[in-house]
């Protein structure tokens, strides 16, 4: 309802924003704008938009009002979120076993509450288990198998089935410039939109999976994707041909992989520097131009956009993307160190790559980009363990192409890769808890300034929930212990 | 010194014994006994034992007493135990991360006084690792290449090596009988003594690990005492051969290894058959008959014992010895269920053997042995895990089995080890974690009787630096604490 809501007071002030802009142009009493009641405004009858929207906001305003007051006295979620007064008894509340059957009562640190996921808070915690396996094995089928059904697709869509199917197509498609390029890009068309698509599709798998704040969704997301580019950019092209046949090999012969991989990486060597090289003139650029972003901005200040708000929001940045940028660099990483002993002149251009992005991308973050939440560095280890993972790979690579050489001094590299091992395991074993659970030593220090509890609370309230006119005996509960709390440190 | 003084004390005690014993039975003033100060009492000067020990004693003691002091004052250790006065500041304590190192400052809860490794106690994190990572291999080496050392030590110890060596056992040796029997038994000899120190070698290679409590001590004695009679009794027998070999097979076919366990255990039906019934008839009879103990108590009464205390110490039952009777329990768990389906008359000797078991070790637990600490319960999710293991293995093995007997159906068999795999994953995930932590929920009950804080404090004073006069002001904090926070309820 609150969405049903916010659409039509959207519609109404661009149904105003028309009619006193065809005032100035047009006719000086103007010219009403309507619309048709129907499927998506295509059918139906036809009314005055202005008083159609006026009458539609005014009959849901009274409903949604009733609507919020039953859900916060009835419809009492299983899950809740505790306010504390002092920080270490928060600390270690979240980090304590509450009843002695896990599942009956867990608890978490809260997220902020602008990427909180409501609809994933209340998911219970066998559930929440469940929901992660089902969504590993879609992305592992997805990372595997995704050729399948594209390569389907693309036997169907060539130039004489779309003939057939859209006859109305016939014309263009008979000028020769247009089936030289239509040929040339038909048949990539369902893996272009698949792979354009898929960060969003492993954005939702991510949400679904059950994780109730958002950072941690990107970070699932960019993990997921991780695999994926890796799997199938940097593996698929070093190996070449189906990754699956590859992976029966391997299962049948388990010792095989290192030296498949160290045999297939040289053969490779120039795709990857073009990919490098592309990667930062064009990517870099692009980001840099912010071109994209610029074209569809006067696109939509042209046909679309008619009020302020619409215009702002059309031209508001968003935030950086983790969810593929951090993959993307990860591979890069991968790929630069993998490369690094095969073929050493990918080394400056990853120099480059990376020295790059820390002027271009440090301005992007600082001064265009505008963070939709704050996850308090826990992006960090996430990165580590793929760096490290990735500084490992080249490692093993590099033992076997050494391998493949007969370079008799190679088994000198395997004390470097037990090093690196180590240096991770100490690393996750000394740093990354610190990540997950707030420390006490550090929940005790003082803190400058006594945080407002009511605005923290109030923060807290689900949008859906909140109105101008909130009524405080519903939260009375958690105001009252705030205010008996008093002066509170 | 402590144990010195205590060995002085107790030879003290016996030489008066037997000074007492004399007296009665011989001359009426009596012969007192003497002893050489030398190499295990064989030379060096005679004394008169008595008087001996008494000088000996009176010089330890006040050297004791110095270097206690001198330890409290000054030796101070890295480690401390913290006593709470409330119950759910100590759960949360002990599951929180307090610093944001996470090896600088690591908490647990402490385990009972009387189980409490002192030495282990003040190891730091990353040690503990070390040596935990140290103890594996050498376990897994152990377990595995264990044969080699006792293969070439039986080469060697052949009877005439021994009469070389030994040349005053030609006589003896000469015998018939005996030649028949040392013929029979001496190549076996190594294996012999090696099997019967295999759970005092495991269990101070636990105790090297660094683990500060001695039932924990116990279960990963227990763990490792299990995988090597599992690998080396049950698969060992089955597959037969050096396990080494096989594993080189299973490590180049990875399938291979479900056949090759399903071929060969129906050969050994009848073995493992025997095993079991062996086990409940002689392992129980003496177990119920206390035998053993009954000789080695008279013969010690007889030669050794003196003293009330020494008889004593010989009649002591000990605790039931979970690091070697969990274990054979669950060796014999995995047989019956393996060959439950190839071999189905071992039921009834399984529900004999547990049957009795029951009614056998009950009784033992509970009137004859002496339990030498509390866990708490922690041997459960230990057992629990490895019964599902072995319940898995026998659904892998029956099929596997299935298969060789071409048994269409056999693939219906999947489900029940995906269900079982479930089901070990919530029991893990549902109850396990409060084995470990105590639960905020339990420890906020309220208790029946206030803990006298000061005896508790006192319990967990080392023994080497508890005396009869101790001096308050050296605990002087740890007290003023206690009496500070007064009616403690």
């Amino acid at each position: 309802m609150v969405y049903e809501l916010e659409g039509y007071k959207k519609k109404l002030a661009r149904a105003e924003a028309i009619y006193a802009k065809s005032k100035t142009t047009g006719k000086p009493e103007g010219a009403r704008p309507t619309n048709k009641i129907g499927f998506l405004g295509l059918i139906g009858k036809k009314v005055d938009s202005i008083e159609y929207y006026n009458a539609k906001i005014n009959e849901v305003t009274p409903k949604l009002e009733v609507e919020q007051k039953v859900t916060r006295k009835e419809k009492q979620q299983n899950s809740a979120l505790v306010f504390f007064t002092s920080r270490v008894a928060a600390a270690a509340a979240a980090q304590s076993l509450h009843a002695h059957i896990v599942d009956k009562w867990t608890v978490t640190d809260a997220p902020e509450p602008r990427q909180l996921i409501w609809s994933n808070l209340k998911i219970k915690f066998f559930q929440r288990q469940l929901r992660q396996y089902v969504v590993y094995v879609l992305v592992a089928l997805t990372i595997l198998f995704y050729m399948i059904p594209i390569g389907f697709i693309s036997a169907l869509t060539t130039l004489d089935n779309l003939k057939k199917l859209l006859p109305f197509l016939k014309p263009i498609v008979n000028i020769a410039a247009i089936k030289t390029v239509m040929e040339a890009y038909l048949p990539q068309l369902a893996l272009i939109i698949f792979l354009a698509l898929l960060p969003k599709i492993l954005m939702c798998l991510s949400k679904a999976e059950g994780i109730p704040s958002q950072s941690h969704v990107v970070r699932a997301a960019s993990g997921k994707y991780f695999y994926f580019i890796v799997l199938n950019v940097f593996i698929g092209v070093t190996i070449g041909g189906t990754l699956f046949s590859t992976f029966k090999t391997i299962q049948k012969k388990p010792d095989s992989i290192v030296s498949i991989l160290a045999s297939s990486l040289p053969l490779n060597a120039t795709f990857f520097l073009t990919f490098v090289a592309l990667k930062f003139f064009v990517g870099y650029g692009l980001q840099l131009s912010r071109l994209v972003p610029l074209i569809i901005y006067h696109l939509k200040r042209k046909y679309i956009c008619k009020t302020e708000a619409e215009l702002k929001e059309a031209w508001f940045p968003g935030d950086l993307g983790y969810g593929t940028r951090v993959p993307g660099d990860m591979l890069i990483v991968t790929i630069v160190l993998c490369y690094s002993v095969i073929a050493p002149i990918i080394i400056p251009f990853g120099v480059v790559y990376f020295g790059l992005g820390w002027l271009i991308l440090r301005n992007q973050a600082l001064k265009v980009h505008v963070p939709a939440y704050e996850s308090y560095g826990r992006m960090w280890p996430h990165m580590h363990t793929r760096i490290l993972a990735s500084l490992i790979l080249y490692q093993v690579t590099m033992l076997g192409y050494f391998g493949t050489k007969i370079f008799h001094y190679a088994p000198f590299l395997i004390p470097l890769i037990l090093l690196s091992l180590t240096f991770g395991y100490v690393c996750s074993q000394k740093f990354y808890r610190f990540f997950r659970d707030a420390a006490l030593e550090v929940a005790c220090r003082e803190l400058k300034e006594a945080p407002n509890m009511e605005q923290i609370f109030r923060a807290y309230i689900p949008p859906s929930l909140s109105s101008e006119k909130i009524d405080d005996e519903d939260y009375e509960d958690a105001l009252s212990q705030v205010s008996r709390s008093g002066s509170f440190v």
